[in-house]
């Protein structure tokens, strides 16, 4: 038995005693050392879903997570116990044909951790210790924070975003949403050499942020929503959006303000929205979807080992599993936080 | 002074004689040898407008032409009085950002012929002689109907979606709207080695032509729409989907039966519209716009005279100039026509 | 125990029986109804190596091969007994980070039917039953031949030349090589709507059987080789060369009539060659190597399925395994077969 | 009359005064502020010619330059009188097949400043003023060193290397030379994220400011060649090789230390050698070329205004140019010198 933070219904989050099977021959046992609360963990505790799917059954919730290799199966030999390793959440089958063609994010038998979209759900690693597949875990040194190495995973998702943007050395880079997921796609557009990039919000407390991470300009789209409009000028003015907001209304200014020829990247979960299809065509705009990560994953925990994303900026708090309800309210509010982690 | 069709506002098309100006030193004067008739044409003669572009001044329609040099200014070597000539109607500037980039049918300083996009209006090409740039005429051979030689055009739109859909070789297909661009879309896919290709529309004259250019499946969407729907399993089934209705309501379909990773071309004009962003963002779609063309037109001339295409299946009728009104109202008879041309 | 043509050194081929090993629990045993003599088992049977990979047991060769599934491990489901398959002869391990990343032709783990490259050999499928992961065998219909199916590893090579060339439409192609990977590449070229292939060669034997195919020109270097030359004017005249000869002396040439910013893409396998470095710099030419294949093998066997490439006038001979050595002698006889296949 | 660098034959450069042509509507005087001695410019004065190229005029050297506008044409209106700019060498006919595909540093007209590969020679920048088409010219802030501005052109060559280089966030880079090239190479790639940077040459010196630049390490391949040998381990270890030195002997050692499907670029100019085609093919590396640049010259004087990219530590020396013969063996003295600036 293991203890774990479990959702049963909306604002139902238990901490209770949960079994853990053995560990198969290519799975390894981790004790959880951080795990970072994420969107959809809000969603689950606000709402009991996330978009379309509805909890089923009790879950553990979790995917940001990194701790410390306890047990290893029989076959394992890429980690040892004791070892301290950040954990890939996503457990593709590699044999299915995205797997096959090198988009395994897009696999047809994904499991990934703390998520309600298959049935019987797959449980998170917001646990005292959890399984992993061995090559879901990726050593960190001893150095590393596990907070740090638990911002491998949204880290993963704004690399992959970046990476569905095309290159961006010397672009001018528009940033809609300074959440967790919007401050680390900024992060790496800034180390991919971005000339100039603007971070919009709703919120003033993140965009505040923003510029002490480097935004050249940041945009309160509610108070001041003409500046971004200045932007519209000359058909356009940068060469990429990322959208990462999640909010419908933000999507069609961002094509009035890309440039022709540039792009847009949905990185945020969001309902059916209006799209100005007609500049999307006249403006060959491309508007591109980037679903979570890949091989993102590991190049995340490399530049976070390597010093070369500092998180710092958006470490908020980190509160014992005991007070997990506190916790969860203290992510969900924008003005206090951004990215909050558990521990036990 | 040479005769031309002019539209003057909605339903007023005058056979007028307009003055022609002299040729400078890089253009050509053209006699018309035959125009088709575009859905923009249709757009000016029945609304008054395209779009958002309204008539301001009297101007002469048409930008499918192709004819014969008559004259040529001072420094034109490329072509000379009496050779046949297909006619790209596109006049970019060659100078400014997009243009430079290879994307100039995005150039800022656009002249298009026949478009009130810009005031003074351009002049299109229906009209007994008109002016080009040199460099605007691909010489044809002489057993090349001027007709099919006029089908450059909207051949290199379709060209130019094709390729903004990416390489097509042993891929599955669908294109959505059987008009003119759209049938073109299916010739040049069939080229391409698109593995099998499914057409849909409201109508089905033009279906039974996309079965006679060798649509693999032709699908009445008003109709039959399950048939449709049936290509929704396995989160969908096409590896590209055209869309070239311009029909706000057939758009969200496509995000449905086109499989993760896959790409929505848009094609065809059409008023903001609901895009399914959920889908685009968790199956990674990448959803493109098309607008007209750039090098594709010389591609398009050159399959045209090789017979690598074969434009007969959609050529509907050629008429004289004097019979404009009939031949406008016949072009926008989906049930008899696909494409008409004028001649003088 | 089973026959099979198996190498044991140079001009030493032995029609001998050998044991078979149980199927593991994915896979499968086929039994051969035809398999294609490939230019490494000529080299193999010619000389005991291909390459720097030398024979250093007794090898089963063959890995063009197609049959019937006899049985089946006990959780196969994709087949069945009695089921007609083209065999994939690639079973990469799908969890290295090349097979992650999409390219498991480059899979550090490969094991490719009848290969010396590792120790102990790859056995290849020159034998009546063999074994095969399931996921190698692909359902061919009733109708289509045993030797046709068999071609769907060579034309997955050609399909993956082709892919590396990028898009073909509207292109000039040349394809240096009309030995069966050069014809293969040649009959993909046409199908993805190349707009002029010429194909060049030292033989005219398969020149002839190129122009039947489609070539819009052959040329024999040998013997007329300024007609290549000729190409050579305005900097280059092809956006694309296949390099299908593994000669190096044809190299250099293929720079000199590529256009700048064109394409050169490898297949033939050749020692380190004399490249014009300073060409392929101020051209800005890709010279871009292409091994083997990946999903296009089960494109290959579609588009042969459908009927959409046609491999007849590839097909020389078809001989019983016990005139093996006649086969192969046969198989290196330039002026008189392209491809030989071997049955029992 | 203007004062110009002229160079006349091999070791023959002369300060004389030039006959300078009125400018054209679109074009500018500039007074020349500083002109930096590149390779080529090195290559004429040592051996009076570049490459293939020889002098059979006289011809001002200098090509990397920037000044102050004095006069300007009556059609100018992108820059006035005493505007500071760097200045383009690169005057593309902007008409050609490739300035219309977006490759203008591929023209078929380009007139490049102080080279003889065309007859009459283009005269260079190297000359107390001279004329540039006002599109050449980029304005540059009051701050901004002349030096610094002048660096704008083989900055340039650099990010046009680094874009044929592909993505290089989270890559591993060999840059091969540690000249003005490779180290601004070094500095682009930085800026683009690679994660770890190794520089080769045959020079101590250098390689001791590439480590101060921020390679991760440095080899010297003359004394230490095992150190590069290393990174053969695992069929080779880096996603990008840069090939910054033009010698053909360091070629070949670059295919065996970059991995499976990674990318050569060749900026060097360099006589044809031997390329490892089997590697090349087997392994699927993209070998290609990368020459002059585009629009990246914009990028270049952009990110060096912002101070995005520092180039003090190649900034060697700037004489007058009385002493110029001084300066020219400077600038080839690599134990003394990386980038060596003339000005009046």
């Amino acid at each position: 038995m293991t203890l774990a933070a479990r959702i049963h219904a909306a604002k139902d989050l238990r901490i209770e005693a949960i079994a853990l099977r053995e560990p198969e021959a290519d799975e390894v046992v981790v004790a959880l050392g951080a795990g970072g609360i994420c969107g959809s963990d809000l969603s689950y505790y606000g709402k009991g879903r996330v978009g379309d799917f509805s909890l089923r059954e009790p879950m553990v919730l979790g995917h940001e997570v990194a701790g410390t290799v306890t047990r290893v199966g029989r076959d394992v030999t890429s980690v040892r116990p004791g070892d301290r390793v950040a954990v890939d959440p996503s457990r593709p089958c590699l044999s299915c044909d995205y797997c096959r063609a090198g988009r395994s994010n897009l696999c047809r038998n994904m499991r990934f951790f703390g998520s309600a979209a298959i049935f019987p759900h797959v449980q998170g690693g917001f646990s005292e210790t959890f399984l992993a597949r061995a090559d879901q875990c990726v050593p960190i040194p001893d150095s590393m924070p596990m907070r740090v190495a638990a911002c491998g995973e949204p880290l993963a998702v704004a690399l992959h975003g970046i990476r569905r943007a095309g290159e961006l050395l010397g672009r001018h880079v528009l940033i809609a949403g300074a959440g967790p997921i919007g401050l680390l796609c900024l992060m790496a557009a800034k180390l991919a050499g971005a000339r100039r990039i603007v971070c919009t919000d709703l919120a003033d407390a993140p965009l505040a942020i923003a510029r002490e991470i480097g935004a050249a300009e940041t945009v309160n789209v509610a108070s001041e929503p003409e500046r971004l409009a200045a932007y519209e000028a000359d058909k356009g003015t940068f060469d990429v959006a990322l959208e990462a907001t999640g909010a419908p209304a933000a999507l069609a200014s961002l094509f009035r303000v890309v440039r022709p020829g540039g792009r847009v990247v949905q990185l945020g979960m969001m309902p059916p929205g209006d799209v100005p299809v007609n500049l999307l065509m006249a403006r060959e705009i491309d508007f591109v979807g980037a679903f979570r990560f890949h091989e993102e994953y590991r190049t995340a925990v490399a530049l976070l080992a390597a010093g070369r994303i500092d998180v710092a900026p958006i470490l908020s708090a980190e509160l014992p599993m005991s007070r997990a309800d506190e916790a969860f309210a203290l992510a969900a509010d924008r003005a206090r936080a951004i990215k909050v982690h558990l521990a036990f």
